[in-house]
């Protein structure tokens, strides 16, 4: 059996290891592992989504309301847009691949960052769109407008704050960068972890209802997999003007979204209150992590996020390293897929954070 | 802004109102509509689903398991295939959607029924494909073969029993069929019902591993959102022989089943007790709808599902029928849509069922 030659070109993406891997890899108790892999909120979702999905069970044979009335006034009310403005996805993920599928095509151009998420390229190749890449670690805007003049792409993809490393753009450059753009070309802004962006630094935030005020031509991305704590979930939406919703929706399945995940997101937008708690009580623990790596002479990109990136000296391998602490039940990013020697690190509870920094005493 | 010229022609595929819908535009009472419309079990799932479910609710925070090992595992061991033989979909649909991403491409050809599961068309259609339709409202495998013999389709699509008419195809004439075709062709047969048609005759009934052990070249698709009541959580899989599903993973997004779906399905799986007495209980009440039929004079296909579909005279207009019994708060699915003046009744509760024929007893 032949299939298109453009599946000869994918890579499988590398999730983070779930507990369960880890479970039967090594034989270590579930409750013996720390997972600081995913970006996951350590406190969960609010208390009040749990109540919320528990008094919907008996609606798991239904399908999803299609129309996600209730999300959809939700999130429309807390950016100020309007519905026609908002795509929701099964994690901000699907909505990276429905613009693809609708705008790239065999041929097509798709300009990222050298390290940035890397189902940007795995879904453009799907389709045999080529992959432009900066070389800088950090968006360098200038480097991207050099490379957007040259190749004229169809898409560019800005993941700001960028994942796996961290750092936020300056949102004055990136809306220059916007505004020099052709809006025939797709500009993609990735703000799955705007939440924390926005309470470190004003200057890194994004607000979505002034980019798509301002540009025609932009997605922007965001996601309750991370700060809302619902990353089992499988929820994300994107917002732009609404002829790019309309074409992204011709290219979406009906029913998406679970009947849990809609109830779930929905009412996690209640309770923003608990989801600031959990960002203030992130940047806190994060200080711990600069101050280990600066006992440890080891350099840590500067995170607007709820993870760090902690950028390994040569003589300390972060594929061995990962792999060490693996065997003791404590589950981190390794970067070197990316080309990185660097582990990327989740920021957790004080617990868990105390039990990476014993593990890793003795390997750093 | 320009988007890929293959989302021109792709219509939005219709789906059953939910409940919802129905209570925002005719103000009716949620307890009292009753849904009849999307084939969903009218007893839900199992109660040890439910309890699963419960029981890891503050796992929504966690990523799912991407390798899926206990659905995987217990999946196999129904169906006595190896794990490499299985992938999951967020609904059988997704897996629809896989495989049309991974063999079809512009210009490939697709053949069908002429009435079948609309989704077969919006896949083929986002990547450019021609749709093949045979004149028969049934499965006709010599018309089929006749079309395949001329055309040379890519992939050919089976549904059976059919949604969205009910009707079974034999098996033998089906096995007939695909044992003339060439092995680079991909026949999918969608067995989303088979289920029901397994239980009312065994000669409809299609074994996916005597399937795969027969075939190289075809994907049985089956889902946990009819018999197993989980219509609401988007879970299907796909069965076939280890390179096909592998070309399927290459275009699967990762995480693409939430974490309590993975559960509920798994556990779903353990109660194959409850799903054999509503599969029993649907077919007692499926004789009420053939008796109601038999009275009124009205046609209704010999039903192999959880759904009749009664084709209407020439006098008595489906859309409006289906429109009446809305404004009463009777959801059931017009399939004018399908070019057949009738209307698609879930079979329900006896209560439910009851509504249904005193409702429709002065329209029809």
């Amino acid at each position: 059996m032949t299939f298109n030659s453009t599946l000869d070109t994918i890579k499988t993406y590398e999730a983070g290891k779930p507990i369960e891997l880890v479970v039967r890899e090594y034989g270590i108790a579930p409750d013996q592992i720390v997972k600081l892999a995913s970006n996951e909120n350590p406190f969960g979702c609010s208390p009040k989504v749990k109540e919320a999905v528990r008094a919907i069970i008996d609606n798991m044979a239904l399908y999803p309301d299609d129309s996600m009335v209730k999300l959809k006034t939700a999130l429309s009310a807390k950016y100020a847009i309007a519905p026609n403005e908002l795509i929701i996805g099964a994690g901000s993920d699907q909505v990276i691949e429905f613009a693809i599928h609708a705008k790239a095509h065999e041929g097509s151009k798709v300009l990222m960052n050298s390290v940035t998420f890397a189902m940007y390229e795995v879904y453009a190749k799907q389709v045999g769109a080529h992959i432009l890449r900066t070389a800088s670690r950090e968006h360098d805007m200038e480097e991207f407008y050099a490379l957007y003049a040259e190749h004229k792409p169809d898409i560019v993809f800005l993941c700001t704050p960028n994942n796996p490393t961290g750092d936020g753009l300056d949102a004055e450059k990136m809306l220059s960068f916007i505004e020099k753009v052709d809006s025939d070309t797709l500009v993609i802004v990735d703000g799955a972890y705007m939440e924390y962006a926005r309470f470190k630094d004003p200057s890194k935030a994004v607000d979505p209802r002034e980019l798509i005020a301002r540009f025609e031509n932009v997605l922007f991305l965001g996601t309750f997999s991370k700060a809302y704590g619902l990353g089992g979930m499988r929820v994300g939406y994107g917002i732009a003007q609404a002829p790019i919703i309309k074409a992204l929706y011709k290219v979406r399945p009906p029913f998406n979204i679970t009947t849990l995940s809609l109830e779930a997101a929905s009412v996690a937008l209640e309770d923003e209150a608990f989801v600031q708690e959990c960002i203030a009580y992130n940047f806190e623990e994060m200080k711990r992590y600069e101050a280990f790596a600066a006992a440890k002479g080891i350099n840590i990109i500067d995170s607007y996020t709820n993870f760090v990136t902690l950028s390994l000296p040569e003589e300390k391998n972060s594929s061995k390293i990962a792999q060490e602490l693996l065997k003791k039940g404590m589950i981190v990013r390794d970067l070197s897929s990316y080309g990185l020697n660097a582990i990327r690190v989740t920021v957790g509870t004080a617990s868990q954070n105390d039990r990476f920094f014993e593990l890793t005493n003795s390997l750093l």
